[in-house]
């Protein structure tokens, strides 16, 4: 191995298979607005492209800033930042932008300042409790009647987040999260869809997306990390051990058979300090894989586990196997908790295999 | 305001604080070799230079290449590692580069792959248990074995972190491992001394520099955290609210009053994930300050703070008058748990004020 710091290695192979399982539960690609955040990533991006998908979400004007080269139709899916005014003008007068909406004073404020055709979803609450509006809640008709008396402002829909999803242990409580939000999308439709017919609901969270095999009874879908997903997906029962597309190799600097560890260069600035509580306090920070030399991974060796992180630092408490068959120098691969928080960090070191 | 995105705002009355308090507690400023891990800021180390510090300690071969070009004299303080070994040969080309070794076997490598006359620290452990070798471990007259007949090794002393003080809660707690150490150094002294009269022992961590008046009894001292300190060392006792210099800067972009919570702009990709939990499983995120034009910030809210992060979303937890004295757009100001991970996270979204 070529490497010399903590690099993500994503597998591409991997990436595809699970971009194409996603899009096989929809009898439409145009309805799969996959989210970039996970990855921010062009070369990425590139592979969905191939596959037939136009357009993408982001959580970030600068992500929508990075990503508007190649993309045409991007949609910021948080809650509009009225500081960036002037970035956004900036964007919507070379692309199809949509923001989101949730309050009457921000929806005035883009009506007075937002300088072109501007795509406005309003964000309702789908039982997360982070963001949105209630479905029946009275400022939706304030925000949409603002929204129609824009030249400027196009109303899109409405659009949930289940991140409370996350928090699911076990399918059914995934499925009732998901059956919520169905029968959102119906009353919604029941009250705005005769004013506004070509209005769409569009759905996010990778776990939601992942434990059903058909998604056609939202009309847009948008999960992003799905595309690497990651220990805390498996621990939710999103994805499968080998559908985790991405491992962060790790230079061993130590090892301490006196106490079964090693010592890895990888810490809370390459993994994030993302990790899973055990009811009993025990803290999991990532599983721990070997490396081949063309990057390859095996599954999580049994009883493995990263332990604690700190800046630079990871601790693997390791079995006497691997004690024995590990020198400084090694490679050692992590499979990090949040891909998204990984990926994140190691944007600037990271390699496609 | 002019500010668009969270923003890290570092107060530098309140480093130069910080430093002058640090430097007090030592006969000889030149026993002063301060951690740059957590502001990771050339312009940050300028302030250090103005106050005649003249050698620094960074956690990476990446952070001695970005301050190689303003500091001459740098201890890389985590273990080496060896796939690194032609970056650390040229910097050693151009400044005095001091390493950590822990095991025979590094200590092998660079006595064959060293380029330049390189110091080297031997790790102990002081009582962390994550890295080091116990005072009175025999790999100690090894490693010194193989420094001593290298040409360009050069034996400098020993070196602790004692990252351990970050989990006790209270004066007594760190008064304990401080004394541990100096009593480690008193050991090393009596078994080396005579053979070395020049080796030093380095002493780390900042709840232990900070909680005593005189840091005379160690030959050197590597505090980082001071600098800023955050929440976390308020609640270890080595800082009093004042002294935190960071905050960050964060846009309101949604807010309910029906649940007491604003949400901001400010996720765990701007704050990190690092919490501070307590033992009912009560998870703190972040005291809550409000800012003022000219980026100043009040003490924290009472009862107010952050209770979740998600990506680029952060929850505050509220109270009445401040969810009647905020709209989106306003700013709030968050001081972060852990400073050293917010400034990594917040490195090209800064202002010294």
């Amino acid at each position: 191995m070529k490497l010399t710091v903590p690099t993500l290695l994503i597998n591409s192979s991997t990436v595809e298979h699970n971009i194409d399982v996603m899009l096989n539960k929809l009898s439409d690609p145009g309805k799969f607005r996959p989210h970039f955040k996970t990855h921010q990533s062009k070369e990425i991006g590139r592979i969905f492209k191939r596959k037939g998908i136009s357009k993408i979400t982001v959580s970030s004007v600068k992500m929508a800033q990075y990503f508007e080269g190649e993309w045409d139709d991007i949609t910021i899916a948080f809650p509009v930042n009225i500081n960036e005014i002037e970035s956004i003008n900036q964007i919507s007068s070379r692309i199809n932008l949509n923001l989101l909406v949730e309050s009457v004073f921000t929806a005035n404020f883009l009506s007075e300042n937002i300088g072109n055709d501007t795509g406005i979803f309003i964000k309702i609450d789908g039982g997360y409790n982070r963001t949105g509006l209630p479905y029946n809640d009275g400022r939706i008709k304030d925000i949409l009647k603002i929204i129609d008396s824009s030249k400027k402002l196009k109303f899109i829909g409405f659009i949930t987040q289940s991140g409370h999803t996350y928090n699911a242990r076990g399918i059914e409580k995934i499925q009732a999260i998901l059956d919520e939000n169905i029968k959102i999308r119906q009353e919604l439709k029941l009250i705005y869809g005769s004013t506004y017919p070509q209005m769409i609901f569009s759905y996010g969270d990778t776990p939601s997306c992942s434990i059903v095999d058909n998604l056609d009874f939202f009309d847009e879908i948008r999960p992003g990390n799905f595309v690497y997903y990651d220990v805390m997906q498996y621990h939710i029962g999103s994805c499968k051990l080998d559908e985790i597309a991405v491992v962060v190799a790790c230079p061993v600097v130590a090892i301490h058979p006196e106490r079964n560890e090693i010592v890895i260069y990888g810490g809370g600035v390459h993994l994030s300090k993302e990790s899973i509580e055990a009811d009993n306090g025990f803290k999991l920070f990532g599983y721990v894989v070997k490396l081949d030399d063309n990057y390859h991974r095996t599954e999580p060796i049994p009883g493995v586990y990263v332990k604690s992180l700190s800046q630079e630092h990871g601790i693997i408490k390791a079995d006497d196997k691997l004690i024995i068959d590990t020198k400084p120098g090694d490679w050692i691969g992590i499979l990090p908790i949040h891909s998204c928080l990984t990926a994140n960090l190691l944007r600037d070191n990271q390699i496609i295999i």
